[in-house]
């Protein structure tokens, strides 16, 4: 079964309001295995929403249709949603008792409007909604299927889970299972290039995606039963990993910072961050994962160069012969920042997050990470996109920093 | 000028990528007066890419296109934009050049699927591209304005404010001023009945919005010219702030970090910070501003009881009498960070960020903030709720910390 998203409001089109609510539909008709292939909005405005019906119809045998369900003047989705289809609305009375307890439960009185809240197309089956005042509808009509729901979020949800899961699940042949692998200094075109074979594949079907400027690879696939879906990832994933399993870092919801975090706790260490260009930016993150105080200890933002050599005692000379940007004093920071905090492991970071402060010598992006064990050390020098704004910079700094921090500490 | 958004991508279909990229775009068309009366979403499958394109030529003269130029094989909305308009693509010499400069700048060779990036249809205008390797373009064909993007937020914006708004200001007829004024500290049902009459108001329009679990003030004015469309506005600024002027502290893209740096360089101040609760959070915020050297010297991470007492000094008494999230630790890290780093302001915080470490004296949200300066100081604690996960309990606290030290050099 072909399904299409259509969701109304003119705060949508003027960029008010981000459309999370295709997102959460898209997601949860993925999870059934029934295809979205498009999605579209229109504003509050009956013509346009007729307009926009007629287009998805033509493309979909599921249409469902969001937001313009309120009380209000502008919100005209259900009677423009009977008009397309050439039939009435007709009052329910057990809805418009439910809207009167919602406002007597709140000791309110009904408003005048809320009325226009109990009108339905005949034949239409109305959709209860526990969380507000705005019911909706499955209909079938034309051989078409239209659910309509509110675009209030915690309502659709709410909706979506005590009613329109369970009407869907009966038009679902098959379960999907999607997986994300995570990778780390290759570039989308190598990674690309890499997989263009298993990109092939049907199913499951092998997908590179971008997010936060490294590469994700996404696996769906499809299948009867669960463990039948699992089973087709499992392989497909061992193939990716055989051919990048030296940039492959995590799964899904995975994060860098939670990635180290497994690995300190694991092997009992812990981590002193000295930061500088990235202001506090890679403590914040470690700090994001619960029960990282069992590895963090004492950080230091040494942003002047007096905090560098008086708090972190790197040693005036290299700051005077190299910079505070430079090789040699990431390596101090790192070394310094794990001597004074007594941990296992220290990580120095100093570079240039701009917009000023670049030269052609040490341009905006130059960064210096160090990382300092008892035994071994490391610095490395990174090159960001000077076109970044400072706040991306730092943020992919900062994410480079922790996966250096990952590896070190993998074979530590 | 009637305008439509088509964004490609299979990733937003399956609702694993929020269409943000429409919300930017949406909020620029409004700005420049252009409507926009539809958003679309297609698949990375040539039928459906064109088939969404025809929709769009058919009730729209200016058509925003994103997605699906990335260098892999399942980017192909040039080409499908191409096919539907019966052109070729044709190889961009000076655009190759580029891709070229790209990849070489960061010492790595050119992979052989970059070439597709630098393929147009003909007569089509190139939109550089300085942060990534996919180029767009202005392309009028049949009547219509075709301008394609990349699907990289990053790139789009950069591209968008470097070349499209430039493009697209000759067709604005009118032009339609929006205004954000945020506020902390009232709630969002308050702050709506204290401005309940002023949003029956049509010119400007006035809504409430909540960001970030504080409330925002959206002034939409519209008008020939941009000054009179901005004495609309001012005027209804003027009637609100008369209310609720004590909550008001920025507008539009305004951060508390940023109001609390343009206090901090007008007076010539400078601030440190000593975190726990919030784990570098704070700094990293602040830091996030251009120009925050000037300010920031040296800031700590105390984390464990060691690092507060050994490095920063405070009492061991005072958190052995009082536990390290209490009212005088926090006085005492303020203190301790304003006079080790040797600045103007001190700020600390302590607090409980969960999900673990709460009893039921000390819930999980509890937080204590210290402002010191040389001549005067404060405590604050504060509650957040315990329901919220680690990271929205920092960000949270954080926003908190920032909007009382912006309220403490104001007045400093």
């Amino acid at each position: 079964m072909k399904a299409e998203i259509l969701c109304i409001g003119t705060e949508l089109l003027l960029g008010d309001t981000v459309n999370t609510n295709a997102t959460y539909i898209s997601q949860k008709l993925a999870k059934l295995g029934l295809d979205c292939f498009y999605h579209s909005v229109a504003g509050d405005n009956s013509q346009k929403i007729k307009s926009a019906i007629d287009v998805a119809v033509k493309r979909a045998e599921l249409i469902i249709i969001t937001g313009g369900l309120g009380p209000t003047d502008d919100d005209i989705t259900m009677q423009s949603v009977a008009e397309y289809f050439n039939k009435e609305l007709v009052f329910n009375e057990e809805s418009y008792q439910k809207i009167e307890e919602f406002f007597s439960s709140r000791n309110r009185e009904i408003p005048q409007k809320a009325k226009k809240q109990a009108y339905f197309p005949e034949n239409a089956k109305v959709i209860a909604n526990p969380a507000g005042t705005a019911p909706g509808i499955f209909w079938e009509i034309e051989n078409r299927h239209i659910i309509v729901l509110p675009g209030v979020p915690g309502e659709l949800h709410k909706m979506w889970e005590d009613s329109v899961q369970n009407y869907l699940e009966k038009f679902s042949k098959y379960v999907l299972v999607k997986r994300f692998m995570k990778f780390f200094g290759i570039p989308e075109g190598t990674l690309g290039q890499e997989i263009k074979d298993l990109m092939e594949s049907d199913n499951p079907t092998v997908a590179p995606l971008i997010s936060e400027g490294q590469p994700d690879i996404r696996i769906v696939a499809k299948a009867k039963t669960k463990q039948e879906a699992e089973n087709l990832i499992k392989n497909m994933e061992k193939q990716i990993l055989d051919r990048l399993g030296e940039f492959f870092w995590g799964y899904d919801e995975d994060t860098l910072e939670k990635a180290v975090g497994e690995i300190l706790i694991r092997k009992n260490l812990t981590v002193a961050v000295a930061e500088s260009c990235t202001g506090g930016l890679i403590s914040s993150k470690l700090t994001d994962v619960p029960g990282s105080s069992s590895y963090t200890k004492l950080n230091f933002i040494t942003y002047s160069n007096e905090a560098k050599i008086k708090t972190l005692k790197v040693s005036p000379d290299l700051i005077k012969g190299y910079g505070a940007v430079s090789e040699p004093v990431a390596r101090e920071m790192a070394e310094k920042a794990r001597k004074i905090s007594k941990t296992d492991i220290g990580l120095g970071i100093t570079g240039i997050a701009g917009p000023a402060g670049g030269t052609s010598e040490k341009p905006v992006g130059l960064v210096y990470i160090g990382i300092s064990a008892d035994n071994r050390e490391e610095v490395h020098k990174i090159n960001i996109n000077p076109a970044f704004t400072r706040k991306v910079i730092k943020c992919r700094a900062s994410r480079y920093a922790l996966n250096l921090l990952r590896l070190f500490i993998s074979k530590t």
